[in-house]
């Protein structure tokens, strides 16, 4: 048996099942969006979006009080680097994000009968592509640190009002997540990325992350000024 | 007469009408989305989820101080489970869901001047549904248990944003109410589902629910862990 | 000059600019979906109600504060049977809202450079529009009398919300309201009413508010049972 | 060196960064609403206006507790014309704001692979444009200085809100703020606009939110008359 405490065994439990709800939601709603719209991919992304951004806000609030709802290897890292998670419980979130992600897009092939294994064609490519990954991520971070520190309440909603935006304003319509990138290179529809361009979204993330971390730590050292 | 106090008619009350309300705007935004989008489905049920989602918070909002707003049988089964029904108010409750329900289903007939009594065409078979169904009561279930726990002033919120996502992520587009979808095989319109498929979504959303009830009963057994 | 109190002119000036504002936002997002959607009116109603139905929740929570922000003459005939609000406030407000509602409708049109002056033949007949009607404003009174005695801060979204449904799941697209019904009678535009199919409107309008007072007033005349 | 306090360097930066990710968002959304729409525009400003909504919702959240979060030389006069705001301070968030403005811009076009620079042909003139304007600055101060006395906490949330409605019910879609109007006409896309009609939005903001400052500093005057 595993010397892990009930306790961090929920954590991890819950950091794997909202993973897989998030990637459910992100690629279900991809393929639903795909069907219906019949090629106007800008109505697809409009139906993607929203079931994405409501999905989001009920999701960190389900799972926020018990893991804190990273769903994100780039999110735990953060906290990670800033001393609020411990090295070895954010080792277990990352494989339970991967994990539960992986599961997550398998489901919503079952939902639409579609086959479980696939492997996606759908390449992005380029440095526009790279640079609106480290521009999500960048924004992504300060949402959280930002909120978390003056309206905690609030870090849910402004987290998915934020993938709201990002899914239209960013380039790459902000993946922003490493385990989500690496799970959408399984699924060959709306939501897929080859294999060959997970590398750039990856690397891109994680960059984007850091800054973020540097940039939005500094400017909330000091307590609102304010109200 | 039965000896049912005055405060239990109130619920009874708020439940039958409660559904009746859910159920002319799922199936009246159905008929709108249907009409005015041409044959555009996806347009329809953009229309259909702003509706229904923002439909449901209120709806939740305004009965919820008066009967807890269940508006579900699977939700007043799981309510029962757990113990905080008496088994002659879930009784008494669900019969109202489903008289509301139906009631409802003819309003929206009323309003877009069609024939009251339809019976749907509309088959909606094959696992994948099944499974679509399950998951959208588990997500249901986990939505409700969760929120309650931690946040309940924002658990009428989230019901709405979950079923916003549900449409659009679940191959069924969530119908995860046995109240709803009997009532719903009662309009030939686009949210109409023939009565041949009934059986496998019911019984597809209890199973859904009861897992759903056993996992995050599980995963909120202890107190919050994050703040 | 009439013996008004400064406060009651504010109150006064509130109901007749919130009024404007609301018939601005109605009849310009109106035009703006009829211009950009080229006869889709299915995308011309989502933009259409996502403006309306954001714009609502931000004046009743600018106004609230200072007029109570009816912004409905049915709203405040209800406020008054209630006793909540006096006869001659109600006879100044009701004043302020049919007035103010011309002159949002006159601003849209400036706005978009057309005529200030038009009459619409945008004909809303049968009996089916007028149940609608009256559905509209059942539910829109039963919004706000059981909103504003559980939860009163969530009141404003709670009505931006219901409008947002209520644009979809009436057959009529929820006028709900004799001033903008009135006003929309002055726009030949994606709004419009015909002046021949106002009386039913407002009849309807009435009719409904009146029901839902009686309904929900006894809903909520017990202590919530609920937490 | 300039003799500025670190905490001031703060605020700066906020109005500077927050300004900057405010146009990424206007201007990146516009570039892929319009690239997938395909000629539809009213789906193009769909996409456009739910991620600026959403976008605006959470930067107000993050960056108001370091810098008020004006992003716009028209808030920042009414804040110093109110005696809210130092002038000193108010020259360098309006140099902040546009900077970080034309910087946003850019970044949207890197990201969507677009020349970096660009200059807008999109003609946006006729005095139904400039009273357009007007009103949408009119309307954006109520808003701020409304909900600012009555509930501060939902002052980001309305200003999002605000401008969802706006870009659809303002013949302009609302640019509302000189900072942002100067950037987008550095842009050759969907959000564009041609220099000769930027002094006309310009003047027009500046004359609404003038006359905001006014009627609205009367109507807020007293203490709320309604709770």
């Amino acid at each position: 048996m595993l010397p892990v405490p009930m306790t961090l065994v929920r954590n991890i439990a819950a950091e794997a099942l909202g993973t897989a709800m998030l990637l459910a939601i992100v690629v279900g709603s991809g393929i639903m969006g795909q069907r219906l719209a019949a090629g106007n991919d800008a109505i697809a992304l409009l139906g993607n979006t929203i079931a994405t951004g409501a999905g989001l806000i009920v999701l960190i609030h389900m799972f926020a009080p018990v893991s804190g709802a990273h769903f994100n290897p780039g999110v735990t890292m953060v906290f990670l680097l800033r001393g609020e998670t411990a090295p070895r419980t954010a080792l277990l979130y990352v494989a339970a994000q991967f994990g539960g992600a992986v599961i997550g897009v398998w489901a919503a092939h079952t939902m639409f009968a579609e086959p479980v294994w696939q492997i996606s064609t759908n390449l992005r490519d380029g440095w526009g592509q790279g640079f609106a990954e480290a521009i999500a991520s960048f924004g992504l971070i300060g949402t959280i640190l930002t909120t978390q520190r003056s309206r905690p309440d609030f870090t849910p909603t402004a987290v998915g009002l934020y993938i709201t935006a990002a899914y239209w304003f960013t380039a790459s319509t902000s993946f922003a997540n490493p385990a989500v990138t690496v799970a959408r290179s399984l699924t060959d529809s709306f939501a897929g990325i080859a294999a060959s361009s997970v590398p750039l979204f990856v690397i891109s993330q994680i960059v984007g992350a850091v800054i973020g971390l540097g940039m939005f730590g500094w400017l909330i050292m000091e307590k609102p000024t304010h109200a």
